[in-house]
């Protein structure tokens, strides 16, 4: 995402400076002998200056505005390595969706940043965007929250163009949390697709979302966010995006047709993708609802996923789930 | 979907009789002979009576429960017909969505039931049901509404099987509302995926689902009815089916793609599809909204497909709506 968000940026004329984890070294070298970006399929615009691992200081400096596009792992060890190198009041936007557990306590995104970087302005992404998508210029509406929704305006005043539009919101733990959990529904909807032995079962993938939508909305309530926010792009938006074609889906479905979680994971590195964001997300944001008091019988749906992942319980207990409800 | 309700009622052990409409007759034709259902792919169960259109007196008589399962159009005539023949307390389940317009007057589904059928005990049926999938007992979870609640879980009561799942709701106005409109938005989803140009455009279609959603509250909501039935099964559920599946988006896909609407309709009646739902109801729910004051601000998606419908407005104005949304 990170460098798919340079299309938008260079389109509104700024200087983009992109800089790559150790990580991403690989990429790096594709991109810097101008051949197309592999996860993207396009070349990123002749302008955008490059940085390599160790290059973080020049990267940053005299920037006016920071982009945080790692994984949520790469969210501490990158907030870290910022620390002291911004004035605080320098708008860092925070891509990396996810909670961390951090010196034993479950953290959100924006959290690290701002305890870890020290910044004082930071604006979250999220909203239904598949990187490829914003990279081909396809019309893509993303939501910008910060706590003062004045510097979540003036990101959105600069980033904004005619196809990547930004809505701004003042939830920004509404908006973490529905990025966090819509993984983990994204797993029960493909639970249900890999369990269905007929032709379709729409109408069961359609209450799944549903009722998946209806939980985001009593987490984040409970957890002292707004219920709206599931309602918008930030939560049915993006579950539906990640349900459609994402990794923690495809992963689902695998178990929901008879596949262990562990061989299942087995499965989708042999297809060539490394992370299911919602396993590994399940236990942290497990421990984050355990830490705000928020039980199964708020969530029911997010802990019969977890027990499937992590407790060997059978499938089929998400359809029960929904039924129990009903 | 009456033909399919036959399934978990003769489950339940009720006597089920099946009256077919004159437009039906072919249907009755092949299922007397015990052939496979035409439209559901199964053969009904044995215990099934069927009655010709002639016959709907002896059908309905001393019935405990009466299911509408007509079209939106055949709901007034069949009202009319039922009249005199039930007592007024025996709930009358009406599974039939749209707004009609009689005497002058946009009405929705229940209304014409209890003014022309002259019933107290209406009961509508919404949620994510395609027939197909409830005949093969494919888990589906649905919502009986009704102004007096112990109307709805009677019949909830009666008709609930293990995968037929019943909520309850005393919003009817909402429910029909939601019903009504997903048909329109779900031509919208098919409009942005007959423009899509890309490979996919995931973000785009989430955003309109996302939007549609926003605005089936909103317009629910200022109809006087409650805002989270929108985000129920009987919203965003149905929502989610019919987008997918349904013929809705497939005749909007053939208007993004570039063909008229009288084209796209010609096209869609070759492939077999007589009725595009979202096409008829644009207008009955227009005139609708109007009386209940419900305007382009309110509604600005909802009118920008009325207006490709039916004012010879570009397709690419949906993205244009949401573009000024945001």
């Amino acid at each position: 995402m990170g460098s798919a968000l340079t299309i938008p940026l260079s389109d509104r004329g700024h200087e983009v400076r992109l800089w790559f984890t150790e990580f991403d070294v690989g990429i790096l070298r594709e991109v810097s002998e101008r051949k197309p970006h592999p996860r993207l399929g396009i070349r990123l615009p002749e302008g955008v200056k490059l940085y390599p691992p160790e290059k973080l200081e020049e990267a940053v400096s005299g920037a006016d505005y920071v982009v945080v596009a790692v994984s949520s792992r790469g969210v501490l060890p990158v907030s870290r390595k910022l620390r002291g190198l911004l004035d605080s009041r320098v708008p860092v936007v925070v891509v990396a969706k996810g909670v961390e557990v951090v010196e034993g306590r479950p953290r959100t995104m924006t959290d690290i940043v701002e305890e870890y970087a020290g910044s004082k302005s930071v604006v979250y992404v999220s909203g239904p965007s598949l990187a490829a998508e914003l990279a081909r210029r396809v019309p893509t509406f993303v939501v910008y929250s910060s706590r003062d929704l004045g510097t979540a305006l003036k990101v959105k005043q600069a980033f904004e163009t005619e196809y990547y539009r930004i809505e701004v919101s003042d939830d920004v733990l509404g908006a973490e949390l529905s990025a966090a959990l819509k993984n983990v529904y994204a797993i029960a909807f493909g639970i249900v697709r890999g369990l269905c032995k007929a032709d379709s079962c729409r109408n069961l993938e359609a209450s799944v979302l549903s009722y998946a939508l209806a939980e985001i909305a009593k987490v984040i309530e409970a957890c002292g966010g707004k219920r709206e926010t599931a309602y918008s792009l930030s939560g049915v938006g993006d579950l539906y995006v990640t349900a459609m074609g994402g990794r923690n889906s495809a992963f689902g479905a695998l178990v929901g047709g008879g596949l262990s979680p562990r061989e299942a994971l087995e499965e989708m590195r042999k297809r060539g993708v490394g992370v299911v964001e919602g396993y590994l997300n399940a236990p942290t944001l497990a421990s984050l609802l355990s830490e705000r008091g928020v039980g199964r019988d708020v969530a029911p749906l997010f802990y019969a996923v977890y027990d499937v992942l992590y407790e060997g319980a059978e499938p089929t207990i998400i359809v029960n789930t929904l039924t129990a409800r009903a």
